[in-house]
């Protein structure tokens, strides 16, 4: 069902994309027709790296998952800091995070709590990946920003190339270690056995479509990132609140979807590795990644947030490390999860 | 025995602050028999709030217990309110807060580890309750101290009155949780059978009681209010200091002796529940409620409190999520609270 | 053979050091010299003290490795104090703790991982170091950083002495409590029984030893202080860089080492407990030691560190509670540990 949905958003938005945009339509218009359009390709992008990943097994499908896991994001942020517009990628960057932290995980925990009094994931796996979110946000992120107060700008975009050198090695040691060094260490035996999946599209068509879909990415997100500022003039929104609430749900949709019906399900493991291994792709790949591709581009990107971003992801952060710390879920924790994004969201619509 | 102390306190102290405000009686005097009638009053109040809910079984009864529990500090802080003290009110908040959660608890745990090597509680309350900490504290009180830096005054109230609705949304969803869909899931076994307890008292006396109490509070508490300026001078004690100390002693003194009881009797849950969960009702309930009161006042309260407070608040509640998160106990683990109190109670009297 | 080479390095560096000042030779020379006397002399405080701590049982050694496991660190300390260099002091303090808590539990646990899959330690240890851990430095420290904002210079003193007298009790507490009241309560059960260790040297050599080595080292200490200024000027190394990194290794380097090579036999409960139990030393005791040894030299010491130094401090704490909370550790652990220890390094030598 929601599969045919895709493919007539996609049948529709790609052609409506370039019509509208020779057309001179309006740029509301456009800018809505460019989100939807770049939600159903991203669906399709997700089927199809999901294909690739059960055909090419467990290890090399993980390292799949993980690069291509936030392709959208990186392509639509590489177009934004093509622009200039840092503080657009800064927010949508700050966006995912809270996003993937507090509304995805915050929905899976309340909708699934909601049919099961209580739901469990590995804890293991919570534990782990607390750790790495406590690292990502609270020292590489912090440590930035309190340092580069008293720096020149030349100074605090070096520290920041080196702190973004020292996350990637970190994310692709991650990798290593899930992947292939602790690979089932932690795992509860029964789950295991249960992975003999079909894939849904042979090799080759999932790699065409995966091509396909990521061109038309490329092509709507730069389009995209050009409505920005008519559409924020036209709304009132601020640049942080366009990157925060807006860049960072169209491109994470289809991810949101998934996860919510994973919890519906039972299957909090995934659940949660959708809402939380999102996030660390964000922190440790994503935004590290960004500062070493701006070295290439006019403006500089620093990894400097400002101070409501920083606090947000921080608070956000410590939240859930509490909260996901044993290893059960309930309604009530997604409920807070939620309230805390709902606060944090009327504090960016207001600044 | 110490029934019959605040039965004497009570005989004697609601006829003194009649007698004494009529007739100008020092301040400071003043300010003693205020301070000791409130006490007594309030120890009333808890008693036929709690015959209350004997009488009305375990779900009501907790309601009742949530409600109640804090209605001292409520009724002097709307009278605070009213006469613009908005300095004292944000302080006696912090100061209840501080004062349950390293105070009380600290008490608690030093006094019961002195009589018991080992003191276990319930360890699904106390994640239950870090999270809701965390999730007040750490995101509800920090992001409109953060967020607002760069607002207007009336854009940072508005601000803290949508966060204000969200933590009493909040706040009554943890009811719900904790006496309806989940009530009794997280309990270990044998303590649910030894509830028949008697009510102290009918309910036609109980309500009557907490009545003529909740008045005298009343009537007492906005005669405090007013010799608040001249004790200060007095005394050489900031605003702050007043809130913070002795105005969080006063509304909280009787229940902070029944935890400790509690603990002296190895009943660390019950401890524990006066404590936090006192400590969640300020959060999560007063300080918001406060806020949404102030629109009918000439002066509006932001839920803005000074650097110190904030700074003070959190850390006590880091804290405590790390103390309280393995659902044991000793003398040093208290005595680490108590350390902490006193180390903040040394900075805000200077201050 | 590690004994050897400390020997060597005694009875070459003592005479050098004095020959060297006395002929007035290059200061970058006479730095190393000191340098490297002052590592090897700490070898040989090291296993003076720990054949008194095997000869005079657990309770009296325990005392005696908490009183002098960091008196190098204290003696470069006193002397740097005297000279009024102020940030040094509390630079190396800061030093010590991120030095123990990521880089010597970061390399044991990374080290060790790699031989061993899973490595473990004692849980109830883990906690009770991780609640101290959150006293020390995310309220002991945090308070009068935030608190003396507002204050004249005199106060803010008046504070720290505060604090400084509360923390200490609380060390002497804490080690009433590890080894009186609770000692063994939270041990596994075979550990206890392999304790039978022989002493290396007898009483009267180790007391002979401990004494000789301490008169040697604060006498190359004195001189280290007085080259820190040319050694600055001549690397570009500002005061913060040479307290944080040199300092801090230069008083730590035997413990390091051991640490690693514990982790590296499976003896996680005395890796862990070198690293950590270091850290609270210096938290609790050595830096409220110093403020209270201030009050006798011309220059008084606040506890009031830079803010890159305290968020780098509080950053470190909430990560290693996070990641040691579990009380199992493997190499990709100790890799994050490792990691938020070059970025701090990074950001403080551009500092």
């Amino acid at each position: 069902m929601t599969n045919k949905i895709f493919f007539l958003m996609v049948i529709a938005g790609v052609p409506l994309s370039v019509i509208g945009s020779l057309m001179h339509w309006s740029q509301t218009l456009m800018f809505i027709i460019y989100c939807l359009t770049i939600v159903s390709l991203a669906a399709y992008m997700g089927r199809a790296t999901e294909s690739l990943a059960v055909i090419a097994g467990p290890r090399i499908g993980g390292l799949l998952n993980a690069t291509f896991g936030n392709a959208v994001e990186l392509i639509i942020s590489i177009f934004a800091l093509k622009e200039g517009l840092i503080g657009i990628v800064l927010a949508s960057l700050t966006g995912s995070v809270l996003g993937n932290l507090l509304l995805v995980a915050g929905l899976s925990f309340f909708i699934g709590g909601i049919k099961y009094k209580r739901q469990h994931f590995n804890v293991h796996d919570a534990r782990h990946n607390s750790g790495l979110l406590m690292f990502a946000v609270i020292v590489a992120f912090v440590i930035p920003e309190v340092f580069s107060m008293e720096m020149t700008e030349t100074k605090s975009f070096n520290l920041s190339v080196g702190i973004s050198i020292i996350l990637i090695i970190l994310y692709l040691a991650a990798l290593f270690f899930k992947l292939v060094t602790h690979r089932g260490v932690y795992q509860r035996g029964e789950e295991s056995t249960e992975e003999h999946e079909e894939p849904e599209w042979s090799k080759g068509k999932s790699i065409g479509i995966l091509a396909l879909a990521t061109v038309a990415v490329a092509y709507v997100s730069e389009s995209l990132v050009h409505t920005f500022e008519t559409v924020g003039e036209t709304f009132g929104w601020s640049e942080l609140f366009i990157g925060i609430i807006i860049v960072a749900i169209v491109g994470n949709a289809a991810e949101h979807a998934s996860a919510v019906i994973m919890a519906f399900k039972d299957k909090m493991d995934v659940a949660v590795e959708i809402a939380v291994g999102s996030t660390l792709q964000i922190a440790l790949f994503v935004a590290p990644l960004l500062v070493l591709i701006s070295i290439f581009f006019p403006v500089n990107m620093s990894l400097i947030f400002t101070l409501p971003e920083l606090i947000a992801m921080g608070s956000a952060v410590l939240l859930t490390v509490v909260i996901a710390n044993d290893g059960e879920t309930n309604w009530f924790e997604g409920m807070t999860l939620l309230a805390a994004y709902v606060i944090m969201g009327i504090g960016f619509y207001m600044l």
